[in-house]
């Protein structure tokens, strides 16, 4: 099958963000926390996180900003902060849930019965159910002029996790912890790991280094 | 277990790169096709695909350009085409292969065995291998000031894959096509479906819309 450009301009609005959301393949599934100056929480259903550095620990997101995420945004803006929260199979109806539009003084997390928690003193709400978590402060926020979307990055400031998951090399084993997949705006998926590889190199054949490190 | 911002930064190159490019969360996993002026096919594993916007239909990543994947960001700036190949599990040790530092001159389809495949008169060649592969028309390439790191926008024109995967509401079952996820830096997973959820409203149950469909 081949779907053009015209047949692609030509799709219905669901059909094409069915379509097109499927194209960039098994995405994270994350839950970003916040608080409001008038200290109502919010919780924004994100799957556009993505790793952007590591020295400094740096991840991004991109929000479209006149949509359920607007809360989510203008609270990251006033208050400078906000938690990542990986969303396991246990909490993904909850976590579906959060993509409703909820009024702006209606919390998710009491709308879907997802626990706030907190940490020392960071002021945003982590998510309880959540294995994986972390503290981000915002350090830049650029608009895309192509679509006027809001690319919103940020620097990693703590995280929360079972000391299980880690591994020495410092993987973090966030099967075990739970953290699914989702494909498109609406499915979830639970993984199972098909191998670990070596680091690559020319003329060198790889090695599975899943085995040795259980 | 509680890691500090300083613990982060205490750790070594390889570890703290392992634990942070660990919680994006599941990613996908990419093979970006280009070529280069010379005529020299390219192939570079990418993660950090994203979606950025159905309509126009764009998407993006991220790029490191000292790295692998100089090549890539070259080509891409000189032909201004690429493609972006979901990686599945039949071809993942060579998709893994690809993230090898070869030289220039050599190409990762000869390199690995992956085969080149090109459609209609696109510059960029696919990988015949991979069963959902679009073609890619470079818009916009932001440096990100934070980290020099180049982020690349391009609008989707093209999109070959098997009718079989695509669902009559737009959603393309990249389950089915075997699309696998990738967590940290070298860990691949399959994936097994949970649910795909109806459109979430405030005060409305969800339902499964996933057994109504097949």
């Amino acid at each position: 099958m081949h779907v053009t450009k015209e047949q692609i301009a030509g799709m219905g609005k669901f059909e094409r963000a069915n379509f097109i959301n499927s194209l960039s393949g098994m995405k994270s599934a994350n839950l970003i926390g916040t608080k409001s100056e008038h200290g109502v929480t919010n919780l924004a259903l994100v799957s556009s996180v993505f790793h952007v550095g590591a020295n400094p620990p740096l991840v991004g997101m991109l929000m479209r900003p006149h949509t359920v995420v607007r809360d989510t945004l203008q609270n990251i803006k006033d208050s400078g902060v906000y938690t990542i929260n990986h969303v396991n199979e246990a909490m993904v109806e909850q976590a579906h849930q959060c993509s409703a539009r909820y009024d702006s003084d209606k919390s998710e997390f009491e709308a879907t019965g997802l626990e706030e928690q907190y940490f020392n003193d960071f002021a945003a709400p982590f998510v309880a159910q959540s294995n994986i978590k972390f503290a981000v402060e915002v350090r830049e926020i650029q608009v895309l002029q192509l679509n006027q979307t809001e690319l919103v990055i940020g620097e990693i400031v703590g995280v929360l996790s079972n000391k299980d998951y880690c591994l020495e090399d410092g993987y973090v084993d966030i099967q075990a912890a739970g953290s699914i997949a989702v494909s498109s705006l609406d499915s979830y998926h639970r993984t199972e790991r098909i191998d670990r590889y070596s680091y690559a190199k020319p003329d060198e054949p790889l090695r599975s280094i899943w085995k040795t490190q259980s």
